[in-house]
Formats: C-alpha cells, structure tokens, sequence
C-alpha cells in the first residue's frame, strides 16, 4: 500500500524476520528466562503512536526491539501450563496469514476446512474419542465455555426464552475458566458447586453423587459435571469413568477439561481411558502438543448438539448445500464465525516430526517429573508437597517458620535468577513452587538445574 | 523433535515456506478465485491419518498442495466482510509463533502486552475514541460476546445468581453474532427487540424508543441498545448520536458493532462521530485494516466495568503488582487466558506502511464502491438495489420474471467463472448481489471486471 508491495520486496521482509526468529531461537537457552525490563522502559521501546508515514523495512529494527523484553522459553521455563512453542509448526503461520483463509465453511475455503477437520480428527483418535467432532478454538477457555453452552441447551435449553436454570458440579481444583463460563452462561457461580477432592486433588465421587442427590431432591435440574484431567495445581486426574457413571445416572452432560492433562493419552493412554466418557472435551494443542499459542480444541461426540447451542445462520451465510463435506460450516458448530487458519500449524507440525516423536516427548516430560520429585524428596532442604499425575510437581523449601512468605519471596528471587522459570500453587494450604513440565527442549540437565537454582536462591531468603 | 531442530534447518524450513507463500502472491491475481475442488478431492489431497513417523521437509510438498484448494483473495474477491490479508504484516506470524509469547499479563510478556496495548490505543485513537481501554479478540462474534456481557453486568447482573432478566435492542440488519451472543448469555433471544430501520436500512430512533417506553412500562429492564456501524448486508450506518441519547435516557448500555465500518474513520471521520458515544465497541482490523484473519478488538470507556463482568482470577494467576503498567493482566478484562500474540501482525503492518496508507485505501475502497454503483445504475440490465454508507454495492440482474431464482443462479455462475467472487444479500425482500469494497489490491479496472464478468454469466443464465 498505497500499491501492493512488490513480491520480491516481500519475500526480502519475510527472510530479515526469519532470521530475527532464528536468531531468537539460537540464544534461547543463553537469554534471562524472565525478560529485565519495567513499564516504562517498556512503553517507551515499543509504545508511541501510529506512524502517519511507514518505516518500510526499518520495521525489522522495532521487530528487533520486541526481543528483549519477551520471556525466553527455554528448557527451563516449567511456569504455569504453556507449551514450548514447537518451530516447525510456527512456519505454517506466515504461510496461514498470507493466505489468509477464513475458515468459516467448507464453501469459503476448502483447503483450510478439510485441513482443521483433518487435525480434529488426529486430535480425537489420539485421545481414544474416534468419531468425535469438534474445532480448534483460542484455547481452553473457549473450548469450556463452548462446552458448557452445549450442556446448558442439551439440559437446560434458554437460547430462545432466557433464564437458564440448573446445577453445574466440578471440583474445588477446577479451573477458573468453569467459574467464568458459568457465570457467562447465566447459569450463575452459586449453581456451581464445588465438589469436595481427596487427598490427591482428585474429585470425590461421593461427593459428587451426594451434591446431585441433594440437588434433585430438592427440585434442581443437573446440566453438566465437570471432571478435570489434569488440574492446574498438581495435575490431578478425577475418575473419569466413575464420574460418567454418575453423570449418566443424573442424566447430566459429562464435559472433561483436559486442556493441560489430555494429550497424555499419547503416551500413557492407561491413565486417561476414561476420556471417551466425555459428552465433550476441552484439549490444548499449544500445551502439551508444543505448539504456538494459540491452538486450543472443543471435541464433543454429537456435532447436533453442538448446532442446537451455536447454530443461528443468517442469510448472509448461508451455504447453500446439503452435502455432509462442502456444506460443512463451523460457525454452526462454535462460537465463531470469522475463524483464524490455526489448523495449519498443528497439521505442518504433526507431519513434520510425526505423532511418534510426539509421544517420546511426552514421555519424556512425564520422566522429568518423576525424576524431579525424587530429587526433591531426597533434598533434605526441600519438601515434596504433591506430585500428581502428570507433570506438574509442587514442592517448597522448608523453612523453621513463615515458610509461605519465604517461599514467596523464594520464587521471585528464582524468577529474577533468570535461568529457572517456575509458577506457584497452593497445596493443602500452604504455599507451593510449581514446575510443569510441557516442554519438548527440556534436558536433564535441566532438572537438576532446577534445584541447584531453588537451593541457591534460598540461601538468600533464608 | 526427539531433539530440538538445528536453527539452520528451521531456517532452511522457514525459507521454502516463505517461497511458497511468495509464489501464491506472484500468482494470486491468475487464480481461479474460488478454488475447483470438491469434497472428496479435497479429503484425498490434504485428509488422512497422521503420521506416526515424520516427513520432515518433505512436508513443504503437502503445504503446496494446500494452496490449489484454497481461496485467493486478489482484488476482485469482494464476497461477504473479508480484508485482503495485508503481507507485510503477516510476516509478524512466524516471529509471533517462534516467540510464542502468551499475552495473559504484563509480568508474562512484557513486550507482547506494552505491544497489544499500543495497537488497542491506536485502534481507539482512528476512531476518535481515545483514552477507551480493550483487547485483541478472535473476531467480532468475541467481541460482541464481550461487549454483551459487560452491558449485562453493568445492568442485569447475573454472575453470581444467574438467571439474567433484561432486553437488548437493535436493528432488524443486525449481525448474527448479536442473537448468537444474546443467547450464550441467557437472556434468550426473545428478549432481543429488531428495531425496524428505515429505506436506507438505519435503526429507525422512534422505533427503539418506542419499544424501550414500553419495556419499561411493562416493568422490563433495558440492558443495552446495539448500535451497527456498518451492516453486513448494505453498510448502513446506525444514527449514532441520536441512539446514545435515547439508550442515555434509559440507562441502557452503549454498544456499538462497528465491526465492518468503524475503521472508515480513518478516511471519513465525519460518517463515525458518534463512536466516541459508545459503552463498548467492537471493531476488526482483520476487515477494514486489511489484516489477515484474526484480529478483532472490543474497545470500552471504562476497564472497570470490563473487570466485573471478566475477573474471575485464581490464585494460579495472580499477578502480584498493583501497578497500572506491570500489574495489568488481559484475562481480568477479557474471556481468554492464554492469548496469542496476535497484536505483532497489526503494530508491524501499521509501522512499515504508515497510518496514512490506510487512510488512502480505505478512502480508495469506498471510492471503489461509488464507481460500482453509478456504473450499476447507468447499465440498463442491471438494477442498483443499495449503495449504502460505506463501501457494501447492493444490485441484481434485471430480469421480467423470476428474479430472485436467476440472480442466485448467476451468482453461482460469477463465482465459478473464477475471475470475481461476490456474495449475496436480502435487500428490500428481494435476492441481491453484493460486492464488499475492503481489500486493498483491488483496482478501477478490477471494478469494471465485476461488471463484465455479472453480464457475461447473465447471458448464459438469461
């Protein structure tokens, strides 16, 4: 603009930002793991008004800029839940923007819809839910909120009158996405109930079963329990076969968040069996599929439920074919109705490495966990708080007294060390360091990193 | 994967990528518009089970095949609100994918969110709304969602008790995505009034306020007036000002669906003054910014009532800092939690072409429109149904009898010629072709070619 941009200009812009980017990759592990910069500094690098005239390739200079002040995730970033940004699959998104697809029905493109079809249907054999349907979504919190909406109108419909009533049940550990859902759904957080878990953050069954019994009883309709397959905090499974049980004996909607613990299935399948339970799951392809943010997925086993809570075609959209293939419109199926080409990246990413390399890598964070717990256990300055059934482990360093403020100020001082990256939970009350391991660039050598980093910084709290 | 891949591999990846993607654009022009393809072919091309072993580079062949199957946007695509998908800026995608930072908070990206931030405040600042807050969002269905459930908190609050209890206004044109969202809600659909509009298809004001008067007479509580700043059918522009001050007279909430037309402020800023008036307004770059899908934005007066519909945080997420800049999280004022970086493509596209060459082709689109309408208008077997106030040329093919059949006939016949892609409408009850001006390739003779190419396909449908 104002006339296109020459193609061989373009492709000279594409090549500096490549180079930006591998250069970015080849100082990864040597970069502060937390980028050291404040507000200011920051707004005053990256911030200012729009340019009234263009800075044609100088651009790449201010591109330049962005570098060091975004956080570096290198094999040792293990915060909160965040896959590792795999780089094959980052390439299909110049390509994706440059094609620009939008991929709201097979009629308007195709290519982009059988390719989303395509990596929704991996994704579902990969969790042993073969035949169901779904799309890619922003990520969890949409797939959740996607997910409930189908629950509401399957059990409480109120698309046309309003005024949704009835139950959802979900545990204490569950996600502040099911909260947020609820309340965006009209449902309201007081008809959330939050189910009691055991002592290893799984939900209790009988809990469960006495909070429906007590609902009916006293006239409230169930719509949906929640299970969560890898909590937040500890990565925690709840029995999900069990809870279907009981969600069918109530006639509720079985929804399973799985969009950290899912992807397990590739490569420890025994764990996560109870998936195909599920009326529908949530499942992040950007955790533990390492891809780029964002990559998020709803799968659910009846796409006419999915078209009674989102289906609201207007003549502007209309396909204007019967066909199961080229009348296929997403925006029946999903909140969205102009929807990003995200498919292409997971689709390039899983055909570049194959889904085997995939499971070795998941296998691997599953070691990395285990070998961290032990280390810790065996660490006389730390304590093992909880280590789960994925891959997070909560620990903290045991302190005579204040340990939470102690360990507070323990994980920012870690943070601030700039090689270890770790979240914070709470664990049975009390304060806990988090790692969890997503992260296909994680080494061993890592691991132990991690506690030398912990036990050095805390010599300088203690 | 199993090991991280060589840097120069990635970049011999990223530069195969980049040739292909140059290679869409050097052809994009001779394209059949609309891809030849159909189901199963596509299914046979680019479906399949997933690999368990990879392809490796061999996967830049399965990427060429992606390209015959999809949708080129060259300057005659003109069908439903699409933009062009602007190159330079695509480039940001891969850094953004190969930095994968998550926009969830300041402390987790500093550079992606001062960088979000500043491109929401240029956003706001085109369209004389400054000092409004907001976020990036997957579309105009997200940000209308949003907008919706802020107006809601703000008058019918429902989050803890549910059961929301409320009406919604707007036009008898409005987006789909408002039922869509007044559903998701559970204020339910009948509780949403379509306002008839005038010839011109604007909200017609004594017709809201008629309704409004007698809701609230009737004991019914208003919890917003949706304005539409450019409708999807023929970009007729609300009657701002005049809507502001009867929803202020009621209380109502503001908010304003400018996700096709808001942007033309920036080249018609007179058209737009009453933007500044809304309570939340949603507007998409990846429309009349020309961005590749997806870059919506939900613009709003006051990040406070934002926080009381979206907080919801979790001692998982807790940022730790009261301060403006570094204690700032999207996921308190938003839907999402992990968010994409979807900010770079937008603040790069603006930086390397200048503010200023928007401004122009924005006024060159809808330059665009008033040359299709009068050249409509002086042929004689055609019919101007809609010109509109932005750049949306409503017309149809004369014909003395069955009209509305023959015109859906030929808009098939068009699109599959390959050289124009149009879109349909209903306007005045009967069936219209419909050519949307924001793409920024588009030329003067590209104009005459939509002429040419309707009477050409009108003979063979005559």
């Amino acid at each position: 603009m104002p006339t296109d941009l020459p193609t061989d200009e373009w492709l000279r812009l594409a090549d500096a930002v490549a180079r930006l980017a591998r250069d970015w990759l080849d100082d990864l592990d040597r970069r502060p793991i937390a980028p050291r910069t404040r507000g200011a500094e920051a707004i005053a690098a990256l911030g200012g008004e729009a340019p009234e005239v263009g800075l044609g390739h100088a651009v790449v200079d201010r591109l330049r800029e962005v570098l060091p002040r975004a956080r570096a995730q290198n094999g040792r970033f293990l915060g909160y839940v965040l896959g590792s940004g795999e780089p094959a699959g980052a390439v299909a998104d110049l390509l994706a923007s440059v094609l620009n697809q939008n991929v709201t029905a097979w009629r308007s493109s195709p290519a982009a819809v059988t390719v989303e079809r395509t990596v929704v249907s991996w994704l579902a054999a990969a969790l042993g839910c073969g035949g169901f349907g779904g799309s890619l979504t922003g990520g969890g919190s949409a797939a959740n909120l996607m997910g409930l909406a189908m629950a509401r109108e399957g059990r409480a419909p109120a698309r046309e009158a309003g005024r949704p009533e009835g139950v959802v049940y979900a545990s204490e550990e569950v996600h502040m996405s099911i909260p947020k859902a609820v309340a965006l759904l009209g449902i309201g957080t007081r008809n959330l109930r939050r189910i009691a878990v055991d002592g290893a953050q799984r939900m209790r069954v009988d809990a469960l079963e006495r909070a429906l019994a007590e609902d009916v009883a006293a006239g409230r309709r169930p719509i949906a329990v929640v299970a969560t397959a890898g909590t937040v905090a500890t990565g925690a499974i709840d029995p999900l076969d069990a809870i279907a049980d009981v969600a069918a004996r109530y006639g509720a909607w079985l929804h399973v968040d799985g969009a950290y613990g899912a992807l397990a299935a590739l490569a420890a399948p025994d764990r996560l069996a109870g998936l195909r339970r599920a009326d529908s799951l949530s499942v992040d392809a950007h955790k533990w599929l390492y891809q780029a943010v964002d990559c998020g997925c709803l799968l659910f086993r009846d796409a006419a439920a999915a078209r009674r809570a989102f289906s609201d075609s207007g003549e502007y959209v209309k396909t204007g074919s019967d066909d199961a293939v080229e009348g296929f419109a997403f925006f029946d199926e999903s909140v969205e109705l102009s929807r990003r080409f995200r498919a292409l990246r997971l689709w390039t990413s899983i055909q570049f490495h194959g889904l085997g390399a995939f499971r070795a890598a998941i296998a691997r964070d599953l070691a990395h966990a285990r070998a961290l717990a032990a280390r810790v256990a065996a660490e006389p300055r730390l304590e093992l708080l909880a280590a789960g059934d994925l891959s997070a482990v909560c620990f903290r360093h045991r302190w005579p007294a204040d340990a939470d403020a102690r360990n507070a100020a323990l994980l920012r001082a870690v943070n601030a060390r700039g090689r270890v990256y770790l979240s914070n939970a709470v664990v049975g009350g009390v304060f806990a360091l988090r790692a969890c391991f997503v992260n296909h660039r994680t080494t061993d050598a890592d691991v132990e990193e991690v506690v030398q980093e912990v036990l050095a910084a805390g010599e300088g709290v203690g």
